[in-house]
Order: structure tokens, then sequence, then C-alpha cells
């Protein structure tokens, strides 16, 4: 099911070494103005290639609109998009035809499907989330029009984590380095470890935080499209990622109720909260405050290493891994969970126009 | 939006002091044998008032089944269910008419429809999860029949935490303590730290380790309705919970690539993983193995001491809480976790049907 | 699939013969007014026993309102009702365990599930279709805040039909006689020819035509949510419903566009147009003309007669209905047709809401 | 909303003088061999300007597969294309940016979302329909090999209608004239009635009339999915389309019960009807028989003549169409009343596979 969304929907498509990938955006409003030099500003953001830490495949990632925009305005019909696949070293994948990667979706797409595209792990390719990049532009670009900011960071490589929460940094800095963290010395540290892992032929983890500010109080459709639930399924759609959490999140566990309860206060005549463990939701509904949550990636499953592993055919063999891999999915990770989160709450923006008659 | 599955699904209604809480199963499967006893054996794992850890207030919670089965079986047509409020201590609430309780989903159902039944919180209850509990009794009986069970477990109460994972532990030992923990040591120790936080009026958190067994691989509908974010936003989408996390989760961040991979291997004619870092989803669809998560449960906002809140005049205020509440929810969300889980699984093994012609 | 709708989404369940039927309204409103004696009234027009041209059958047919509602206004939250089976001469229909009624849906829910509720057709009864009602009473209270009215009549019974299209009657006179048809010598005509079929101990079909003033243009959301393609789909759920068509319908297709299209003009500052043939629906969305459209019913399957069928062991058998059964079921359809399309309309008017920015 | 079916869903995009058209069709089940030729050979069976009768526009319509198919079978995974607009006329629209054309969707797009694309009609074409024909062609493939057929034929142009039931017709010769009739006689009959009415510069409505057969017993998903009213809502959405009966239709309300109910036999083993009165539907399932059901299609709105409007600025003008435009969209509509009808059935038989456990 390659659909996500409630009244606002995107559906993708594409392997990543067939013709294209693309999506379709539908229930996207009529009136906002696309401005294409920042969707591909953003799509440079997830681009390969893009300094020591990524792969060095390099992919043009040239977004084709083929709909739904009409002299720079989007007209509230499906935007249809495409981006062609160019830089297709598909013999770099001929051991896949017959092997799985451990740790990949190599086994589990040739159980479910009986057919697949072996080719740089065809649809479950990490290639796809070009195109949850761009239509996450083109939200963020809606969400702008109504005073909605997404941004999103590196929390974390491996054991490096920065000590504070995301109030505590300079968010504009995130891009002023390879790692995309606010903290420079820690990013300094990040990218370091980042490429002692990839000299080993190894990969490693890492976590990234989200905040959107500017959210008005009243999205969220309780009981079962609560917004956590919602960004939490978003998140975990995300190749690699192994874990959501928001406010407190899974430190909270060792809290307190009362230390951690957000109490109201009438703030000049706006309701606030003095504290913001809710990360910004209560009972599945946005409360005004920031919203902020954190997804856990994974180590890359592609190292530089022979593996074992199992055949097409049965039988134990043994693998490895050719071409150009990231060492840490986490710094390109970070424009794709913005992506997601911008859909997310532009789709329950939307909704919650309908509470009430 | 009080519909959750894509071809089995489960819609629910209902205030926690209004006249009756219930559901709706639809696309539940046809033959499947409704033992009526198990049903009211795991709503009683749910039920307040089971021990000295839980809420002293005591509801009945009878099921009353009143379509969809015939002579003992499911017709495949809905089967809906209704569970009367009994209990109603509706005067406990008069306060929270007036004023919005912290962390609660008091303000945001406020500000999002206008209208609120305040009483105990209305339709934001965790009362509601009685009605899930039912429709997961029915899921796990047709799970059984597949050869699939689930089970969950506390694993983790403030800071004390099971040392191991879920297979270090015997886990028909889950029910024989009050906090729900298959380790008697650790159970204890947390049976004991419950007891000092509520003597303190205060409450704590903890954490839900779930496992499923026996689930065949090629379930999950990549790449926007994965088991593994189906899973993490059924868990997110019940009451007080902060987090989901799968396989090596959250931890996993700081681990390398080369010893997280799960390698495969021919097991006598099947093919397993050595290792299960995956937690039994690859790509988003089960792979044979063991699935496992956890969910993080933040402390009950519900404390009995005064808070500084807001009133619904915008005033400041202070508020109290009365009548009886749990000081951890998480030995009550084990059932609550298992039946989502056995709801996700059984809709995903559906639909996994129509993957090939 | 027993739930319908969009953003406002009505789910069904329950048999015939059951304990219950009842149904759960997601993403109704908040702020809607509940006159509980206006469902009442709605209810009493499709409740069998009203006339010598319905059944015998005095169904009690008491909603019971079981959350969403808080001090007779809707909360937003699902509005879950039931309506208990009380007049259940079971015994009537045991002949049906053993044999398939021709042209009822006995042999498709046998081959379909394999389990099924015999008693009155299970599911498959019409019965269903009060919870229709209900839940269309609640939408047509909406509509009325929203200046929105949504009425239909019998227009043909057999072959006696009326001359005019609906703006040549007063609609008002609908419900002065059985047959709710508003031309009293056609509906005297009509009445004469049920009574006669029905001391045939046989049925007839016939036609509802329905209206919908006040709806604005710009309801609908094409391509596959077509305000007309919802309509029809809603249509062709009702029991024995053949057809559906609006406008100028099937009749159209004899008409040239020259004569056929209608032709805007500018009334006094509203955009009006001359005819009508659109039935108020162009290219899928409401163009602020009144929505017209008309439903098809088949004669009722069952008939007071013996006839040849096949039993569920497979042999050929004979059949007799006994009980008490509606000679034409169009008179009572006319609020069913009513409530579906009023639940349409509200849904799209909601879903309205999102189409621009 | 642009997506269509529920667990075989086709979302579509484009507008008639934008970049591309194109759609994804999700879910669609692995393992269909692709016949290339095949899906050209059904699009050019709707493509425009084959024969007299048809305009005389002539539009390529290569359908460029992007995704989801690998070494020519399906893989499970989306299957995404696009048919690039070459023949774009665009200046035959310019009087269409100022004006609204009477009986088109200009006036509800205009109103609905303020911007529209208002070149050849935007989205709101009826080119738009080539999308849905190559995913019919797909999806009677899988049908093919599933031992199904759709076959479509026009029934009625104008008041030239066919005398007999589709039974009465060698189905073979629908492709054997210009209008798609199985009747040469009529069919000769209907051609000289389209070139009188296109020398008139008028246009004239019709019926198409479509039958499956090997359609299994047991598909539909009851009461708001069921078989029939899917094929309802399908035909719908399609343009000019106005009307929807199946079985005995708006005909069978003059009948009686007695002489309309399809009575059941035992045809060596076989649960035959006598019958087909239902149209291989009861309570909305398949019953095994042919499914057979008509669609009605208006006069085209586009004529050749001066027609009286109002302007985007509201005030009353003239229109004249430019271009070339369908006399009668009968003839082309055939080959997508059986694409809908086609990928309503293929999801109707995946969705049964989920019936019983």
């Amino acid at each position: 099911m390659n659909t996500i969304g409630t009244v606002l929907r995107l559906t993708t498509f594409g392997e990543s070494h067939g013709v294209a990938i693309g999506g379709v955006i539908d229930g996207f409003p009529s009136g906002v103005v696309v401005d294409e030099e920042y969707v591909r500003s953003e799509m440079r953001r997830r681009r390969p290639g893009q300094s020591r830490v990524t792969t060095a495949r390099n992919e043009a990632d040239e977004v084709e609109f083929l709909s739904g925009i009409f002299e720079g305005r989007t007209t509230g019909t499906p935007i249809g998009f495409i981006i062609r696949n160019t830089n297709n070293h598909s013999a770099d994948y001929d051991n896949l035809r017959d092997a799985y990667r451990p740790s990949h979706a190599d086994y589990t797409y040739a159980v479910k499907y009986g057919v697949r595209d072996h080719r740089g792990g065809g649809r479950s390719s990490a290639r796809e989330t070009a195109v949850r990049v761009c239509a996450g532009a083109l939200a963020k670009l809606a969400l702008k029009q109504l005073g909605i900011t997404v941004q999103a960071y590196t929390s974390q490589v491996g054991d490096i984590a920065l000590d504070g929460g995301y109030e505590a940094y300079d968010l504009s800095l995130t891009e002023s380095n390879a790692v995309r963290c606010p903290d420079a010395e820690k990013a300094a540290a990040m990218e370091n470890l980042i490429l002692d892992v990839k000299r080993e032929g190894d990969t490693i983890g890492g976590i990234v935080t989200c905040v959107a500010k500017g959210v008005p109080a009243g999205l969220g459709a309780p009981l079962y499209n609560k917004l956590s639930s919602s960004l939490a399924h978003a998140m975990l759609t995300i190749n690699a990622a192994k874990g959501f959490d928001y406010g407190g999140g899974f430190a909270s566990v060792t809290g307190r109720g009362s230390r951690q309860n957000d109490v109201f206060y009438n703030d000049n005549g706006t309701i606030n909260t003095r504290t913001n463990n809710s990360g910004g939701m209560q009972g599945g509904i946005s409360n005004g405050q920031d919203i902020y949550f954190r997804v856990a990636f994974k180590p890359v499953a592609t190292i530089l290493r022979e593996q074992s592993t199992v055949g097409v055919d049965g039988n134990d063999t043994l693998i490895s891994a050719r071409g150009r891999h990231d060492p840490c999915v986490v710094p390109r990770a970070v424009p794709i969970v913005e992506a997601m989160a911008a859909m997310v709450i532009l789709d329950h923006y939307l909704l919650a126009r309908t509470s009430r008659l």
C-alpha cells in the first residue's frame, strides 16, 4: 500500500534501478505558490554525493512536475511528478539476483511477491525517499503560508549525542556542517566517527530530532488517527527507521507524574504550558506548543565486508556489497524526516477543518 | 477517526461516563470459533481493581455481543459489541467541567470540538481500551487457529528494567504477579516502587515489550503500510504511549552494521537468521523470525496532588484529582498492547493473501 | 466492508434476528443540536406496519444513543447507537436454514462466508436500513442548520409513473398518503396497484426520486469521489436497488446536446443555469442548482407463493415464504434514500472545506 | 480524491493539456505477464481519430511504464505509468480562460478550487480516461489468467436501441464497426444518426452495456462495498455518465416478483439460476452467473454552435467551441467501461480472499 495520508495523500512508485521513481500528491489544496527552486534545494539536501560522510553516488534527481500546477500555483488537482533514474550501475547488483543481503528486504520481498527487481534493492531502496522529499517540499511551502515550520537535525550518531533538547540550539546552524547537527563541536566528532566507521567498511546509526513550530491547537483525529500516531506511522515507513518517540518519550518512563505534567497557565491571554514534556500533543491532538519527536535509525545494512547469507536456491553462500553506499544514513535522513512530518501536519491541518459544523 | 485497520477494521465509540462504550469489528473472517470465556478472561486482565498496583475502581466490563456471531462462530459480518458503563462516579469529575487537567486531553478536545463531555475525560479516557481488549481477544482466537501467539509483559517500571531480552524469560510467568513481569525478583521491586510512588500521590511510567511468534514471512504492505509502521501507529494510539521501537530499536544506533546485521543461514531447509536485531521485520515485511517491539508509557497524568492549571474561562486556577486512579498504567497496558498487536497482525495476515495473483 | 463515507463515516452492524442492529457515525461535526423527537419521527417513516401497503410486522425500532452526544449536542466524537431486535419471529425462518430463497442473498452469503445466520436474511435483511435512517436523521439535522434540505418521494410504482419532474409537485404532500407520492390521484392508483399485487401474493417495484435543495456549489471530490458517483454508490447499497440516474439520466441519451446543455446566466448577481439537466452536478461537483436523482427498486424477492429452488445440500427443492412482507418496498425506501443522500452530502460538505489552502 | 479501489487501487493524475497524464496501480498482484502489445491495442480502442464517428483529434497515447514490472511480469509493487500530451492545440481553448462552457465542469472547478487549468477542460477532460484504459488493460490481463472476461458494447445511440439483451448477440462482432455495436444493421443506423447529428454541429448520447463472464460466486463486500455499488460508483466517475443499472434495472420496476425472481436449480452439480434478472449479483455479491449492467451517457456537452453562458467576470456572454470533438461519446466509452469494470472485479476478486479464516 503505497499511499499515505487521509485528505492529503501521497502515492509513490518506482524502483531504484527502474525507469523512474515518482509520486502523486492528491488532496493538495489549491492556491499554493510553487517555488520550484525551493523544491530543488530540498532535493539537494537529500541527494547523495554531497559530502565525505555520504555515498559518492551522484544522482541528478531532477524532478519533472507533470500536473496539478498551473501558472505557478497549485490547482487542487493531483500533482504528478517523476524523477528519472539516470545513474544506474545495475551491474553493481548482479550478485543480488541470486542471494539475499542480510538485514535488507531482499528475502522478504522474494517471499511475499515471488517476483522481484533485485537491482539496488528495487522498491525497497532508499532511493524512493527522493519522492517523499519532493512532496514534503510542497507541503512545507503550504505550511509556510500558514506560519508553520518543520525543522529536523541530527541529535545523535553512534554514542555521540547532543546534551540538550532542541530549544538549546540555534537550528539555523543545522545545515552548516555535513552531518546536519546544530552543535559544531559535536558535529565534528560525529563526522570523525562516521569517517572512522567508513574506513572500516562498516556503518553506524543515529537519531534525528524534529521540531514543528507554529502548529495551531486542535490538529489530530483521535482515537486512531492521532497526530502522534500519524507521525509514528509516517516515520516508521522511512528506510532503516527503528524507533519513534515524542515529547518526554522513552526517557519519561523513569520520571514522576508530578514533574512530567505540563502545567497550563495564562500567558497574557494565551493558554500555554510551563513545560512541554507532552511534545505539543495531548490525547493525540496538538495543544499549540512546539511539536517535537525523535526517530532512531539503525546502522546501514550494506557494509563493505563479506557476509554469510543464503542464496535464492536456499543454500548457504557469501555476499559482498559493491558500489557506493552511505556509512551513516542519518545526515541524509534529516530532510526525509522533515518531509514526512510536513505532510502529516498539513494533512491534519486540512482534516481539522471538518471537526465542527 | 475512530477506525483502525485495512481489511480487518476496528471502529470504537464511547465515553468514560456515557451510556456505554463499544466497537464494531469489520472484515473479521468467518469460521472463527468464539470462546466467550476467553474473551472474559482477557477483559479481566485489563480491568481495574485487580491488585494493589492498579486503581480500586471496579468496573464490571461485561461485553455484550450484538452481531456477527452465529451458533458460536463468526459469520464474516461485522461484530458489534457494547460494554455498559455501570460504575459512574460522575460527581468525582465535576471539577473537570471548569478546568483543564495538566497533560490530559481536556484542553485539546475543548479547542478542537468546542463541546466536550468532561466526565472522566470523556472520549479520551483510557476506559476505551476495554473495547480494544475485547476486539483483540477475538483476533487472538483467530491467530491461535493459525498458530500465531502474541505475548506482552512489563519490561521496565521507572528505572527498574529487565536485564535481558524476551528470549531470556519464561513468558508464561508474566501473569504470576501484579505488574506482569516474567522476572519474579524484578517484579517485586517494580511493585514496591509503584506502591511507594502511589503513597506519595504520584505516578510513574514504564515499558511494555511484546513478542509475536509463529508469524509467517511475507506480512506487511510496503511502503506506507509496513508491518512495522502499522504496529507503531497502533501502539501510539494507546493512552499514555510516548514511544515505540522494534528489534534493536533506539539501542541499535550505537552499534555497527557488521554486528547488527542478521545473517541468513539454511537451518535444515528453513531460512533463518543467526540474530534477530531486525525484530522479525525487514523492509516492513515479516521474515518469519519472532516479531518483538517495545512501547514506552509516561507516568499517568492524574496525580493525587493539587496542580496549577487554567480554567475554561482562561484564568489561572488550581485543580485536584479525586476518585481512583492508577499510579502506573503499565501492568494494565500489557493486555492492551497484545490486543492491538493481534489486530494488526491478523489484518496483515489477511491482506497478504492479495499479494500474488 | 460496512463503512461508508470519507470524513463523515457510517459503520453499521447487525442481523435481522440477532440481538440488535446499530451503527457508529464517525467524523460527525460537533455542535449539532440533536432533536431526538425528529430522529424518532424519521424512524417511524421507515418502520413497517404503518399502512396497508407495507408489511404488518411491527418493530419498535427504539434507538438508544450510547455516545457522542452530551447535553443535547454532538461532541465530534463517534456517535454509537443500537436498535434492539424485539419482534423476532425466528421460527418463521426455519425453512431458510436449509434452502436458498430465489433472488435473495442466502446463496451468495453461504458461498462467500460458509457460515451464515439464516434467520430473516441475517445481515442481508432490509432491517439494517433502520440504522441508515437513524444516521441520516442526524445528518439531516446538520444539513438543516446549513440550509440544505433533502426530500424524496415515490415517482413510480409498476407502470404508474408521475408525468412531471420534481419541480411540478408540492413535495410537502409526499407524506399525505401511504405510498409517499405527492400527486394524490397517482398515489391512489399506486396504492390500488400495490394492494392488487399483494392479494395475488406477488410483489412489484418502483422508482424513488430525490431532490436536495440549498447545496452550495463546490461539493464533490473528482475524479473518483464525485458527488454523483458517491450518490450512485450509496444508493446501490440499498436493498433491492437496481439502478440510479441523475439529472437527465437514462432519458437524456435520446436528446441532443444543443437542447440538453444547461446554459449559464447572470441571475441578478448569482450564476444560475436556465435548465438543470445536469441535476445540479457538473464534472462531479455541485453547481449550486437543485440536485436530483432517481433510484430504481425491483419487486421484492419475497413472494407469498411456492417457488422452486436449491437446498444447502445442492438438491432441487421447493420453498415458501412465511411471515409478513412488503408487497412493494418503494414507500418505505423513501426515507432510506433521503438518509443516504443526506449523509453523502454532509460528507462532501465537510470534505470540500479542504479544497483550498 | 483521485484514487479508486480497496486493495487494488488506481490513482490518476494529469490535465488534458498539461505535460502528461498518468497513473499508479497499487496492490496489483505479482506474477501477471504484461503483454504490452495488448495494452497498446486497448489504448487504440479508446484513442480518438479512429473513425468518422469520433473526433479527428489524433493523440499518440504512448504509454510509458515506469515501475512495477520486471522482466515482463508484475512484481506486486506499484505500477507507475505516464502518457505524454503531444497534440496540444492549446490555443483552441483560449476562450475557455474567460468563460464557462455550458454543462462542462469549468464553472464548478472554478468555484471549488479558485485556480484552474482551463485548457481543454484541464483535469475534467475525458483525456484522463486513457489512463483508465491502460490500467484496465492490465486488470483484464490478470482476469484472463483467472478465466474472467469483460466485454462491453454500444446498445443504444439516441433512440436506436438493440432489441435484445447481451445473450442475443455475438459480442465478438462488437469491434467490427465504428460504433461498437454487435448488431450490424443497428450499427449502421447508429452510425448514420451520429453523422447526421455531427453535420448539425450537435451531439447525441447513448447506452453502453457490459457483461462479465466467468466471475466466481462470492465477490462483493457488503453492505457498503457491494460489487453492484462498486460498479455503480466506478461507472459514474466516467465523463458524461448519467446513469447505471444492472440486471433487470430500471425496467424491472414494472415487473412482478413472481416473474423476476431467479429460481435456482441443480445444473448437473452446479447451482445455477433459470433466469438472470439479478445481473449476477444478489445482496451485492456475485452468484456465479453472468454479470451485466448498463451505463447511460448524455450527449457530449461540446457542440459546434454558439451558446449563451457567463464569463469568469460573472457577466452574460457567448461562447463557441473550437477544435475537434466527438459527436457521440459512446463508441469510445466502450473500452472505458470495460476498463473500470475489470478493475472493480479484480479488486473484489482479491478482497474476497479475506472473507474466511
